[in-house]
Protein backbone atom coordinates (compact mmCIF):
# COMPACT_ATOMS: atom_id res chain seq x y z
CA UNK A 1 0.00 0.00 0.00
CA UNK A 2 1.78 3.39 -1.06
CA UNK A 3 2.33 5.78 1.70
CA UNK A 4 -0.75 8.36 2.55
CA UNK A 5 0.70 11.91 2.36
CA UNK A 6 -1.32 14.37 4.31
CA UNK A 7 -1.55 17.05 1.99
CA UNK A 8 -3.13 20.18 3.49
CA UNK A 9 -1.01 19.37 6.54
CA UNK A 10 2.41 19.40 4.32
CA UNK A 11 1.72 22.95 3.18
CA UNK A 12 0.48 24.60 6.74
CA UNK A 13 4.37 22.94 7.77
CA UNK A 14 6.50 24.45 4.73
CA UNK A 15 3.87 27.72 4.91
CA UNK A 16 4.56 28.22 8.95
CA UNK A 17 8.39 27.69 8.30
CA UNK A 18 7.90 30.69 5.30
CA UNK A 19 6.15 32.83 7.84
CA UNK A 20 8.59 32.25 11.01
CA UNK A 21 11.63 33.21 8.14
CA UNK A 22 9.94 36.20 7.13
CA UNK A 23 9.48 37.39 10.49
CA UNK A 24 12.55 36.75 11.94
CA UNK A 25 15.17 37.49 9.26
CA UNK A 26 13.14 39.15 6.62
CA UNK A 27 10.40 38.79 3.77
CA UNK A 28 13.64 39.11 0.78
CA UNK A 29 15.47 36.44 2.77
CA UNK A 30 12.99 33.93 2.13
CA UNK A 31 13.42 31.22 -0.56
CA UNK A 32 13.41 28.03 -1.74
CA UNK A 33 16.48 27.06 0.50
CA UNK A 34 15.68 29.05 3.31
CA UNK A 35 12.33 27.68 3.88
CA UNK A 36 13.42 24.35 3.82
CA UNK A 37 15.50 24.79 6.25
CA UNK A 38 13.46 26.11 8.83
CA UNK A 39 10.45 23.39 7.75
CA UNK A 40 13.54 20.56 8.03
CA UNK A 41 12.39 19.18 4.70
CA UNK A 42 13.97 19.36 0.63
CA UNK A 43 14.05 21.89 -1.33
CA UNK A 44 12.45 19.96 -3.84
CA UNK A 45 9.22 19.75 -1.18
CA UNK A 46 8.61 23.47 -0.67
CA UNK A 47 8.91 24.38 -4.42
CA UNK A 48 6.42 21.45 -5.04
CA UNK A 49 3.46 24.06 -2.94
CA UNK A 50 5.81 27.30 -3.64
CA UNK A 51 7.13 27.22 -7.27
CA UNK A 52 8.72 31.05 -6.97
CA UNK A 53 9.91 33.66 -4.33
CA UNK A 54 6.80 35.62 -5.90
CA UNK A 55 4.54 32.48 -4.89
CA UNK A 56 5.84 32.45 -1.29
CA UNK A 57 5.80 36.32 -0.66
CA UNK A 58 2.29 36.81 -2.09
CA UNK A 59 1.14 33.85 0.16
CA UNK A 60 2.74 35.29 3.26
CA UNK A 61 1.12 38.73 2.64
CA UNK A 62 -2.33 36.41 2.53
CA UNK A 63 -1.52 35.25 5.67
CA UNK A 64 -0.97 38.53 7.36
CA UNK A 65 -3.87 40.23 5.84
CA UNK A 66 -6.40 37.03 6.91
CA UNK A 67 -4.55 37.58 10.74
CA UNK A 68 -5.43 41.34 10.56
CA UNK A 69 -8.80 41.01 9.65
CA UNK A 70 -9.45 38.89 12.16
CA UNK A 71 -8.23 41.39 14.68
CA UNK A 72 -10.26 44.32 13.39
CA UNK A 73 -13.56 42.08 13.22
CA UNK A 74 -12.85 40.80 17.14
CA UNK A 75 -11.81 44.27 18.20
CA UNK A 76 -14.96 46.06 16.70
CA UNK A 77 -16.98 43.02 17.71
CA UNK A 78 -15.81 43.76 21.52
CA UNK A 79 -17.34 47.77 21.19
CA UNK A 80 -20.88 46.24 21.58
CA UNK A 81 -23.79 47.80 19.67
CA UNK A 82 -23.69 50.80 17.44
CA UNK A 83 -20.22 52.62 18.28
CA UNK A 84 -19.62 56.09 17.64
CA UNK A 85 -17.83 56.71 14.29
CA UNK A 86 -14.85 57.57 16.11
CA UNK A 87 -14.60 55.06 18.28
CA UNK A 88 -15.33 53.12 15.35
CA UNK A 89 -12.01 54.40 13.46
CA UNK A 90 -9.78 54.67 16.00
CA UNK A 91 -10.62 50.93 17.07
CA UNK A 92 -10.42 49.83 13.48
CA UNK A 93 -6.78 51.06 12.81
CA UNK A 94 -5.28 50.33 16.48
CA UNK A 95 -6.25 47.07 15.35
CA UNK A 96 -4.40 47.11 12.00
CA UNK A 97 -1.30 49.03 13.63
CA UNK A 98 1.66 46.57 14.69
CA UNK A 99 1.57 47.59 18.50
CA UNK A 100 3.06 44.23 19.81
CA UNK A 101 5.42 41.38 19.42
CA UNK A 102 2.59 39.45 17.15
CA UNK A 103 1.30 42.29 14.89
CA UNK A 104 5.11 43.64 14.91
CA UNK A 105 5.88 39.80 12.78
CA UNK A 106 3.03 40.32 10.65
CA UNK A 107 3.80 44.04 9.91
CA UNK A 108 7.31 43.57 8.68
CA UNK A 109 6.04 41.25 6.14
CA UNK A 110 3.60 43.69 4.70
CA UNK A 111 6.18 46.59 4.93
CA UNK A 112 8.77 43.95 3.40
CA UNK A 113 5.90 43.29 0.80
CA UNK A 114 5.28 47.18 0.22
CA UNK A 115 9.00 47.55 -0.48
CA UNK A 116 9.29 44.72 -2.60
CA UNK A 117 6.28 45.85 -5.06
CA UNK A 118 7.33 49.88 -4.73
CA UNK A 119 10.41 48.05 -7.59
CA UNK A 120 7.94 45.13 -9.06
CA UNK A 121 4.16 47.21 -9.13
CA UNK A 122 2.98 44.13 -11.52
CA UNK A 123 3.55 41.91 -8.41
CA UNK A 124 0.77 42.85 -6.60
CA UNK A 125 -2.59 44.82 -8.09
CA UNK A 126 -4.62 43.12 -5.50
CA UNK A 127 -2.95 45.95 -3.13
CA UNK A 128 -4.48 48.46 -5.08
CA UNK A 129 -7.64 47.39 -4.91
CA UNK A 130 -7.42 46.29 -1.09
CA UNK A 131 -7.04 50.33 -0.32
CA UNK A 132 -9.45 51.29 -2.47
CA UNK A 133 -11.75 49.36 -1.04
CA UNK A 134 -10.65 50.60 2.49
CA UNK A 135 -10.53 53.99 1.19
CA UNK A 136 -13.81 54.00 0.35
CA UNK A 137 -14.97 52.80 3.87
CA UNK A 138 -13.46 55.03 5.77
CA UNK A 139 -15.10 57.97 3.57
CA UNK A 140 -18.52 56.59 4.49
CA UNK A 141 -17.72 56.70 8.27
CA UNK A 142 -16.28 60.29 8.16
CA UNK A 143 -18.57 63.04 9.33
CA UNK A 144 -20.20 65.58 6.18
CA UNK A 145 -17.60 67.39 4.64
CA UNK A 146 -14.48 65.22 4.72
CA UNK A 147 -14.69 63.13 1.41
CA UNK A 148 -12.36 60.82 -0.22
CA UNK A 149 -9.18 62.93 0.65
CA UNK A 150 -9.46 63.09 3.92
CA UNK A 151 -9.82 59.38 4.32
CA UNK A 152 -6.70 59.30 1.63
CA UNK A 153 -5.33 61.23 4.16
CA UNK A 154 -6.16 58.99 6.93
CA UNK A 155 -5.31 55.84 5.31
CA UNK A 156 -1.67 57.03 4.88
CA UNK A 157 -1.40 58.42 8.72
CA UNK A 158 -2.01 54.67 9.73
CA UNK A 159 0.44 53.60 7.32
CA UNK A 160 3.24 55.59 8.07
CA UNK A 161 2.88 55.32 12.07
CA UNK A 162 3.05 51.23 11.17
CA UNK A 163 6.47 52.12 9.43
CA UNK A 164 7.99 54.11 12.52
CA UNK A 165 6.34 51.81 14.92
CA UNK A 166 8.45 48.91 13.27
CA UNK A 167 11.60 50.92 12.86
CA UNK A 168 11.32 52.25 16.52
CA UNK A 169 10.92 55.78 15.92
CA UNK A 170 7.56 56.02 17.37
CA UNK A 171 6.54 54.36 20.31
CA UNK A 172 3.43 52.43 20.54
CA UNK A 173 2.17 55.74 23.05
CA UNK A 174 3.59 58.36 20.18
CA UNK A 175 1.66 56.23 17.91
CA UNK A 176 -1.52 55.96 19.10
CA UNK A 177 -0.86 59.77 20.50
CA UNK A 178 -0.70 61.17 16.90
CA UNK A 179 -3.82 59.27 15.60
CA UNK A 180 -5.73 60.64 18.20
CA UNK A 181 -4.18 64.44 17.66
CA UNK A 182 -5.59 62.95 14.07
CA UNK A 183 -8.92 62.14 15.02
CA UNK A 184 -9.72 65.14 17.46
CA UNK A 185 -9.09 67.34 14.05
CA UNK A 186 -11.67 65.33 11.78
CA UNK A 187 -14.56 65.09 14.72
CA UNK A 188 -13.76 68.68 16.04
CA UNK B 1 56.67 53.85 -11.37
CA UNK B 2 53.46 52.74 -10.50
CA UNK B 3 49.90 52.86 -11.98
CA UNK B 4 48.50 56.17 -10.17
CA UNK B 5 45.25 55.13 -8.96
CA UNK B 6 42.13 58.30 -8.76
CA UNK B 7 40.16 56.37 -5.68
CA UNK B 8 37.69 59.43 -5.38
CA UNK B 9 36.92 58.41 -8.91
CA UNK B 10 36.66 54.80 -8.85
CA UNK B 11 34.46 55.09 -5.80
CA UNK B 12 32.10 57.15 -7.41
CA UNK B 13 31.74 54.88 -10.61
CA UNK B 14 30.78 52.29 -7.53
CA UNK B 15 28.77 54.00 -5.33
CA UNK B 16 26.86 55.41 -9.08
CA UNK B 17 26.38 51.37 -10.28
CA UNK B 18 25.21 50.80 -6.55
CA UNK B 19 22.49 53.43 -6.81
CA UNK B 20 21.31 51.93 -9.86
CA UNK B 21 20.74 48.49 -8.83
CA UNK B 22 18.90 49.76 -5.73
CA UNK B 23 16.30 51.73 -8.12
CA UNK B 24 16.40 48.89 -11.33
CA UNK B 25 16.05 45.72 -8.86
CA UNK B 26 15.27 47.16 -5.24
CA UNK B 27 17.96 47.74 -2.12
CA UNK B 28 17.54 44.04 -1.23
CA UNK B 29 19.37 43.34 -5.01
CA UNK B 30 22.60 45.07 -3.71
CA UNK B 31 25.08 42.80 -3.49
CA UNK B 32 28.98 42.87 -3.64
CA UNK B 33 28.03 40.23 -7.56
CA UNK B 34 25.61 42.72 -8.59
CA UNK B 35 27.20 45.90 -8.03
CA UNK B 36 30.29 44.75 -9.77
CA UNK B 37 28.85 43.62 -12.82
CA UNK B 38 26.84 46.90 -12.83
CA UNK B 39 29.95 48.45 -12.85
CA UNK B 40 32.50 46.55 -14.78
CA UNK B 41 34.79 46.00 -12.22
CA UNK B 42 35.89 42.76 -9.66
CA UNK B 43 33.81 42.10 -7.00
CA UNK B 44 37.48 42.35 -5.10
CA UNK B 45 37.42 46.12 -5.64
CA UNK B 46 33.93 46.76 -4.85
CA UNK B 47 34.78 45.52 -1.62
CA UNK B 48 37.89 47.57 -1.31
CA UNK B 49 35.22 50.66 -1.03
CA UNK B 50 32.17 48.63 0.46
CA UNK B 51 33.39 45.98 2.93
CA UNK B 52 29.29 44.50 3.81
CA UNK B 53 25.99 44.35 2.27
CA UNK B 54 24.78 46.70 5.29
CA UNK B 55 27.69 49.40 4.24
CA UNK B 56 26.78 49.63 0.72
CA UNK B 57 22.99 50.11 1.86
CA UNK B 58 23.60 52.84 4.33
CA UNK B 59 25.57 54.18 2.38
CA UNK B 60 22.59 54.55 -0.18
CA UNK B 61 20.28 55.44 2.23
CA UNK B 62 22.93 58.49 2.81
CA UNK B 63 22.93 59.54 -0.70
CA UNK B 64 19.11 59.87 -0.79
CA UNK B 65 18.77 61.59 2.37
CA UNK B 66 21.72 64.19 0.67
CA UNK B 67 19.53 64.84 -2.40
CA UNK B 68 16.01 65.02 -0.26
CA UNK B 69 18.08 67.91 1.44
CA UNK B 70 18.95 69.66 -1.46
CA UNK B 71 15.80 69.72 -3.10
CA UNK B 72 13.82 70.50 -0.08
CA UNK B 73 16.55 73.72 0.47
CA UNK B 74 15.76 74.46 -3.25
CA UNK B 75 12.18 74.50 -2.94
CA UNK B 76 11.69 76.43 -0.15
CA UNK B 77 14.41 79.00 -1.41
CA UNK B 78 12.19 79.21 -4.35
CA UNK B 79 9.37 80.50 -1.76
CA UNK B 80 11.34 83.85 -1.07
CA UNK B 81 11.35 85.67 2.00
CA UNK B 82 8.64 85.16 4.69
CA UNK B 83 6.65 82.15 3.55
CA UNK B 84 3.29 81.60 5.73
CA UNK B 85 3.66 78.42 8.04
CA UNK B 86 0.99 76.35 5.90
CA UNK B 87 3.01 77.18 2.13
CA UNK B 88 6.59 76.37 4.26
CA UNK B 89 5.47 73.00 5.56
CA UNK B 90 3.17 72.24 2.56
CA UNK B 91 6.41 73.12 0.21
CA UNK B 92 8.37 70.72 2.19
CA UNK B 93 6.44 67.89 2.17
CA UNK B 94 5.73 67.98 -1.35
CA UNK B 95 9.81 68.17 -1.97
CA UNK B 96 10.13 64.97 0.14
CA UNK B 97 7.12 62.69 -1.72
CA UNK B 98 7.88 60.29 -4.70
CA UNK B 99 6.18 62.48 -7.35
CA UNK B 100 8.22 61.66 -10.49
CA UNK B 101 11.18 59.51 -11.68
CA UNK B 102 13.51 60.69 -9.92
CA UNK B 103 12.30 61.35 -6.85
CA UNK B 104 10.65 57.48 -7.01
CA UNK B 105 13.91 56.39 -7.44
CA UNK B 106 15.25 57.31 -4.12
CA UNK B 107 11.67 56.52 -2.36
CA UNK B 108 11.94 52.82 -3.07
CA UNK B 109 15.63 52.88 -1.59
CA UNK B 110 14.34 54.72 1.20
CA UNK B 111 11.26 51.97 1.62
CA UNK B 112 13.54 48.94 1.42
CA UNK B 113 16.06 50.64 4.03
CA UNK B 114 12.65 51.09 5.74
CA UNK B 115 11.55 47.53 5.57
CA UNK B 116 15.29 45.94 6.09
CA UNK B 117 15.35 48.05 9.62
CA UNK B 118 12.25 46.86 10.47
CA UNK B 119 13.66 43.50 10.78
CA UNK B 120 17.06 44.94 12.04
CA UNK B 121 16.26 47.69 14.36
CA UNK B 122 20.71 48.38 15.53
CA UNK B 123 21.00 48.98 11.35
CA UNK B 124 19.77 52.25 11.64
CA UNK B 125 20.03 54.54 14.96
CA UNK B 126 20.17 57.69 13.02
CA UNK B 127 16.90 56.81 11.58
CA UNK B 128 15.59 57.44 15.09
CA UNK B 129 17.58 60.36 15.11
CA UNK B 130 16.50 62.13 12.25
CA UNK B 131 12.70 61.28 12.76
CA UNK B 132 13.34 63.35 16.53
CA UNK B 133 14.94 66.34 14.47
CA UNK B 134 12.22 66.43 11.84
CA UNK B 135 9.33 66.22 14.19
CA UNK B 136 10.20 68.59 16.52
CA UNK B 137 11.29 70.99 13.29
CA UNK B 138 7.60 70.58 12.31
CA UNK B 139 5.80 70.75 15.66
CA UNK B 140 8.09 74.50 15.85
CA UNK B 141 6.06 75.35 12.80
CA UNK B 142 2.52 74.18 13.60
CA UNK B 143 0.02 76.88 14.60
CA UNK B 144 -0.14 77.18 18.71
CA UNK B 145 -2.32 74.33 20.15
CA UNK B 146 -1.01 71.83 17.99
CA UNK B 147 2.00 69.97 19.77
CA UNK B 148 4.30 67.19 19.15
CA UNK B 149 0.99 64.96 18.10
CA UNK B 150 0.08 66.77 15.80
CA UNK B 151 3.69 66.91 14.02
CA UNK B 152 4.09 63.17 14.67
CA UNK B 153 0.78 62.80 12.78
CA UNK B 154 2.22 65.14 9.81
CA UNK B 155 5.75 63.06 9.24
CA UNK B 156 3.30 59.88 9.53
CA UNK B 157 0.75 61.03 6.76
CA UNK B 158 4.00 62.01 4.81
CA UNK B 159 5.36 58.64 5.09
CA UNK B 160 2.42 56.75 4.26
CA UNK B 161 1.66 58.67 1.11
CA UNK B 162 5.34 58.20 -0.14
CA UNK B 163 4.57 54.73 0.76
CA UNK B 164 1.10 55.20 -1.43
CA UNK B 165 2.85 56.69 -4.40
CA UNK B 166 5.76 54.20 -4.75
CA UNK B 167 2.82 51.09 -4.90
CA UNK B 168 0.84 53.23 -7.28
CA UNK B 169 -2.47 53.15 -4.78
CA UNK B 170 -2.53 56.79 -4.91
CA UNK B 171 -1.58 59.19 -7.75
CA UNK B 172 0.25 62.36 -7.11
CA UNK B 173 -2.82 64.05 -7.50
CA UNK B 174 -4.86 62.22 -4.77
CA UNK B 175 -1.19 62.43 -2.49
CA UNK B 176 -1.36 65.87 -2.89
CA UNK B 177 -4.95 66.26 -2.27
CA UNK B 178 -4.80 64.22 0.61
CA UNK B 179 -2.22 66.33 2.23
CA UNK B 180 -3.87 69.70 1.60
CA UNK B 181 -7.11 68.00 3.73
CA UNK B 182 -4.73 67.41 6.32
CA UNK B 183 -2.62 70.68 6.13
CA UNK B 184 -6.74 72.37 5.86
CA UNK B 185 -7.40 70.85 9.19
CA UNK B 186 -4.50 72.35 10.96
CA UNK B 187 -4.87 75.73 9.84
CA UNK B 188 -8.54 75.93 9.90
Amino acid sequence: MPKKVDHQERRTLIADALMRVAADQGLEAVSLRHVAAEAGVSAGMVQHYFRTKDEMMAFALSVVRERSQVRVTEAIARLGVDPSPRLLLRTMIAALLPLDEGTRDDGRVALAFLAYTAVRPAAAPSLREGTRQLTGFIAGILPDGHGDAAAAGLLALMEGLGVYLLGGQYTAEQALGALDAHLDLIFA
